[in-house]
């Protein structure tokens, strides 16, 4: 059913002008690598091949040619493209299902899931840009006889900023990969793509990317408007962020890798945006009351949140404040150990995973309460549990350093000012979530607040696992969560984090972009001398 | 009329806790300098110092702890601040004409002008948060039953990043200086400001400085709220930009400062945004049939436009292409030959403006339309004209660097393709302008689609120096027109340079902000399910 070829680029047939210049594929880039099925350890075929310096010119150079024509076209002419991709992905869930399962160890329903939450995204995007609000026009038109000078007539809207690389995700092959939510929302706003496909799962990479080049030719979008590029290592990327024409940068994925291409992107002649979101410990605060009144369920429902899909999630609670209820750290102890070990998506996450639980293992001051006996290996990780106290984890840093798996860390406090404490000395975070029963808010208040400041999305009585596709979310914040905590990268406002506003002065009414003509063929919403209007 | 007392550092009175700490100024700083009269040359009184460490370290720690305040309180509460300190700075005319007469070699009208917009910028800001709907509020409502999860409140709104350091220009030392644009909408989003005075105008600085101190303080805003620190080279900009405490800085200034502390952002532990609005060329393409219609008018307006307070504005066109109609240029040199020499900002400026000139003067390929004898100072500094061609700016880059003065570039150009070509080759800028007839629009508009690619603003048949302070106005750009092309120094959007959103999920009413509440107290526009509300 997958028929896969093994590619170093997957791009666009026709150069801008419309003369054929490369296969659609291409088999001669550099070294050679392949998928790995987690479970199994079977290398998987066919191999892919790092792309040479000439397939990222040629990709890029596709892209530069596309930007203008892209970004000039209407909106509902993108939509078309996005909602065609989402059409041809929904055709693929069998060779997905079983393409990614194999490679990243997920099953079945996780795949459709996460399918289901991508062509949902896209077609998300799709109605934003159909719409056309999305583009903020702000129209102040001219008052000739102002004085002491008449004022001009002033008109802006969002445009894109141009081409775009995105670095697909290991940890969600799909829905922040090839045709994930930063491909989605790059297209959405008129910035071509060229995607680094993450070297864990190269196949689905071909499989998405052959839908979305089908999708844009289908379409007519231009040539170059997307490609994949894939890589065994960091070469591509880095060649990529270091190109003239990328004008901006979307990455999901470990703090280490997101700051390299944040630092690569600053050292640029001309510095470019990097959106990289990477890691979070997504500290959960769990008050003396809520424990006292539900401490079973809430040891249930944060079994659940760090366990899920071994929990290889980026909002996965890592650090778990309580008061040392021992009801509470029983159940968790048991549902703990009681939990199957679950594959990991590959095995350089295993081993990370491992030497984590080692270093906490061997640290001082910390309880190791539930460590399998089995070394975790991409086949099988067992869920850990650790234990410290505040005084510890402010006084060692390095015990509050991510460890991506199927682990958490509580930590004791014995006074809720010394919450106060830690919580300042935490660094950004993606979530961070308080536990408390109504008669503790006013205590909790100061103690959110700091959260607040900390972190991009704060959840009361709840886990932060499990994040909505809606415009209220928050899937961002400060660093080292993320590069620029201004955006976010789940939701139609990711859009936003690919445009900048353009101001036309004075101009004939025809020789304005539609969005800001007067008459608004488009019917949206803008702002017009200080008013809300359609 | 003036007091002025010569600081190192103005500040808070009071520590977060109510304690004296400090008097509100100091002569304790490090190397002592004086503002000189550009037209006498005169050295001014009183001598100011530089900011010792302490000191600096005093006026962000004061601005750490005012942060939670500032930005917890109504929007209300800091419109109140907002207008105090305009209400304060009307008091200030004449002492402010006399000394920004003195130090920037300004006119009266000039001065009285630019207090005008300073004041008018602060209150606009306190309408935009008075108002309250620029924190755009987003609401998805939970669906308990939804299928197969329920879905969660979730609410957003924009919050402060924290405190900001704004480097005042010297081409506006009161616009876009201590109580500038970069301030007052800092302020507004709720960001304390430190403000790193500009060596050339100490005392309009401590004029401002005070006005804003005793506004902090008449309207009960928290000590740290604003402070301001003198220096007379770049180590308390250095220390102000790498310091851990600071979320943001505002920047206006040269292009070699404004990528300095790009660079030092970039590489702090935690980077940080950088809002520096640096040069800009402002390029002008004169088509041919609005030459021969209206070449007179053109001559005149470009010579106001780049001659206008000695050229030393941001906008200034810095090229100007043109097919070598000669009525037009004739008359662009008499009106050059004519113009009185003015006085420039400071001695430094002087000297670079001498230096640029003398690089044109005896480039090849470039004949001097106009020098005048008279080596520049700041004292006088008589208007320059150079001609060149497309193709010499084509093969000497050189000839497209910014020259801050009255001088500008004619480039001739045989057919309009090159300028296609051109517009391409440069870089980005505030502004790009196209002059044409209506009958030349179908061919001008590929022109005009790359500008607006390279441009904040575009203007279509005006010059672009000028800046209106409104909703549609964009004064930014592509790099190495500033340092971040997403945001706009001038109008309310400004506002939203120095925020984040911030999400809160599953939150009770009455622990969330106002904005958010379900009765929506503050009466705000909201997207609420995907609809806008009130």
């Amino acid at each position: 059913m997958i028929e896969l070829q093994g590619v170093s680029i997957l791009s666009s047939p026709f150069a801008a002008d419309g003369s054929a210049i490369a296969a659609v594929e291409s088999a001669a880039g550099d070294a050679a690598f392949r998928g790995q099925n987690p479970v199994t350890g079977e290398w998987l075929e066919p191999a892919y091949r790092t792309a040479s310096s000439e397939q990222i010119e040629h990709a890029v150079g596709l892209a530069r040619g596309a930007a203008p024509v892209l970004g000039g076209m209407p909106g509902r002419h993108r939509g078309q493209f996005l909602r065609a991709i989402a059409e041809r992905l929904e055709g693929l869930v069998e060779p997905l299902v079983e393409r990614v399962g194999q490679e990243a160890g997920l099953t079945e329903i996780r795949v459709r899931s996460e399918l289901g939450r991508t062509v949902m995204q896209l077609r998300m995007f799709a109605d934003v840009i159909e719409e056309g609000s999305w583009v903020d026009a702000r129209i102040d038109t001219a008052q000739p006889d102002r004085q002491p000078l008449p004022r001009p007539d002033l008109r802006s809207m969002l445009r894109p900023l141009g081409p775009v690389a995105v670095f697909g995700a290991s940890n969600f092959p799909l829905a922040y990969s090839v045709a994930g939510t930063d491909t989605a929302s790059a297209l959405a706003a008129g910035c071509p793509v060229v995607v680094k496909a993450h070297p864990a799962h190269p196949g689905a990479s071909e499989l998405v990317g052959r839908a979305v080049l089908a999708a844009q030719e289908a379409t007519g979008m231009p040539a170059g408007t997307f490609a994949v590029l894939f890589d065994s290592g960091i070469a591509v990327g880095e060649a990529l962020v270091r190109h003239p024409s990328i004008q901006a940068v979307g990455f999901t994925g470990s703090l280490q890798g997101g700051r390299h291409v944040f630092d690569l992107a600053a050292a640029r002649e001309q510095p470019i945006p990097v959106y990289a979101e990477m890691g979070s410990l997504n500290p959960v605060f769990l008050l003396p009351g809520a424990l006292a009144a539900r401490g079973a369920a809430l040891a249930d429902e944060l079994h659940q949140s760090f366990t899920r899909v071994s929990g290889q999630f980026c909002t996965k609670p890592g650090l778990v404040f309580f008061d040392g209820n021992e009801a509470f750290r029983e159940r968790l102890c048991a549902l703990t150990r009681q939990t199957a070990a679950g594959c990991m998506l590959h095995a350089g996450i295993a081993r990370s995973f491992a030497a984590g639980i080692e270093s906490l293992r061997t640290a001082s001051g910390v309880e190791a309460l539930v460590v399998p006996a089995a070394t975790p290996t991409a086949a099988a990780a067992g869920a850990c549990l650790f234990q410290t106290t505040v005084g510890q984890l402010l006084e060692n840093r390095h015990l509050a350093a991510e460890v991506f798996g199927p682990t958490t860390l509580l930590v004791r406090y014995e006074r809720l000012e010394e919450l106060i404490a830690v919580a300042r000395s935490l660094g950004g975070q993606l979530t961070g979530s308080v536990h408390a029963e109504t008669t503790e808010l006013a205590e909790a208040q100061p103690l959110i607040a700091i959260v607040a400041e900390r972190a991009g999305r704060v959840v009361f009585n709840q886990f932060p696992t499990g994040v909505e596709v809606n415009n209220a979310m928050v899937h961002g914040g400060p660093y080292p969560a993320t590069t620029d905590s201004r955006g976010t990268s789940v939701g139609p406002a990711a859009i936003r984090r690919f445009v900048r506003p353009v101001c036309y002065q004075n101009f004939p009414d025809a020789a304005l972009p539609e969005e800001l003509r007067a008459a608004n063929p488009r019917n949206i919403r803008r702002l017009v001398d200080g008013q809300f209007t359609s």
